[in-house]
């Protein structure tokens, strides 16, 4: 049996203030990293290890990481980094607060630019200091790369190939493998191994830093998919991540 | 011009009990935490960036990595590690304390022990449950690799390969590295760099946490090599370390 585990980041400072984040690159929260390192016991208490690790370039990412494979005593193997892991670009709209953003322009306009498949926010000015064309961590990447905004769709398209080349061939090579990123670029992994409609992927809440495991048999075929965790705890975070961006 | 800059762990649990470490994989105290953080802001304010990162698979060295990295805004940069960074190998030594195995064996045994190139502590009993031999982490090195027991001799033979295969040509590439590691295994390097003889290595002390820059130029000849520290404090962490390990 191999096995894939995708964890989504633990709390950001910017999940707490209720803000877009996107590509800006927020720090945890406290409670973030807490859950960051429960979860990885959870998996070493579960008998789990891993063999290689990826991530994305953002260090909400980096440090679930770090922190998962520090209480499984695993911080010694091979962790991967890509850009093309990072969170879906939120364009103009990263730093705003949802709820304000959501009686701005209504609940519903708000859930189009989070929930639809296919329309993106209007893009981040390439002159804002956040921009992520003046930034050197994407010096290596080309310019034509680099998102200004982004839809569901086109955060699933740009993390795909590096799903396709890197991360599901490793698992020839590989028993255990974890990834850990954001709610939108998981989305477009689990909806590429489970083929989840285009409607329907953009009703999965994946809850913050809480393993959710996919099993292959030795032909690489999906055997089947669970979230490590208790139903409860479980059901809880999901309905916190499906409430957010609701006007209060 | 291109740098690498060495960097010695962090205060680790042990350096604060004043035990034998080695490749007992303790981790960083809450000083040594800081410590490191403040090296990275130290490296930041002087213009320091890094295209790579080396560090062992001990995690008071990881740890130290992660969190100048993080000062620097660096945690997205590839990071590699091998088990020839790792401190030299204390064999049964690993574990005591050092004032009281100065005050049962006296200090110049210690001292002989501690600081003599070629003359190694008696071996770790392979039975042990800290045997490297029986961690999985080394599961995927050649068991006459894995040691017993070195001397500073057989600690820089180690070192020295990874040297040579991986850290120095990866500088034809990149112009900033930094690398990690432990008090003995960046001996080695240094002795290396600057024709430091077998006599002479012994008496080297290289502080925690503090970033040694070694500038080349474009044929990768060393040009110079400093401390990037105020002198007081340097002088203040190089007597530290030649203080550890004589009895009370």
């Amino acid at each position: 049996m191999k096995r894939i585990v995708l964890i989504r980041h633990g709390e950001s400072q910017w999940n707490k203030e209720n803000r877009f984040t996107g590509w800006t690159n927020v720090d945890l929260s406290e409670k973030g990293v807490q859950e960051a390192f429960e979860a990885g016991k959870t998996l070493k208490e579960n008998g789990f290890t891993f063999e290689v690790a990826y991530t994305s370039y953002l260090k909400r990412a980096i440090k679930t990481l770090n922190n998962v494979l520090d209480a499984m005593d695993l911080d010694w193997i091979p962790v991967r980094k890509s850009w093309r892991l990072n969170e879906k670009h939120y364009g103009m709209l990263q730093g705003l607060n949802k709820a304000e953003t959501a009686e701005k322009y209504g609940d519903e306009q708000v859930k189009l630019w989070r929930r639809s498949y296919d329309v993106e926010p209007l893009p981040l000015d390439e002159n804002d200091p956040n921009s992520a064309t003046k930034d050197s961590r994407y010096a290596g990447v080309p310019d034509e790369y680099i998102p200004r905004t982004e839809a569901l769709k086109q955060c699933i398209e740009r993390v795909m190939p590096y799903w396709e080349c890197e991360i599901f061939p490793a698992l020839k090579q590989h028993d255990d493998i974890v990834v850990v990123a954001h709610g939108n670029s998981l989305r477009g992994v689990v909806k590429h191994l489970k083929g989840i409609s285009d409607n329907d992927i953009v009703g999965l809440n994946i809850p913050t830093a809480t393993p959710y495991v996919f099993e292959f048999d030795d032909n690489l075929k999906l055997v089947k998919d669970y979230y490590l965790a208790d139903p409860e705890v479980l059901k809880a975070k999901q309905q916190a991540v499906a409430n957010q961006g609701k006007a209060k």
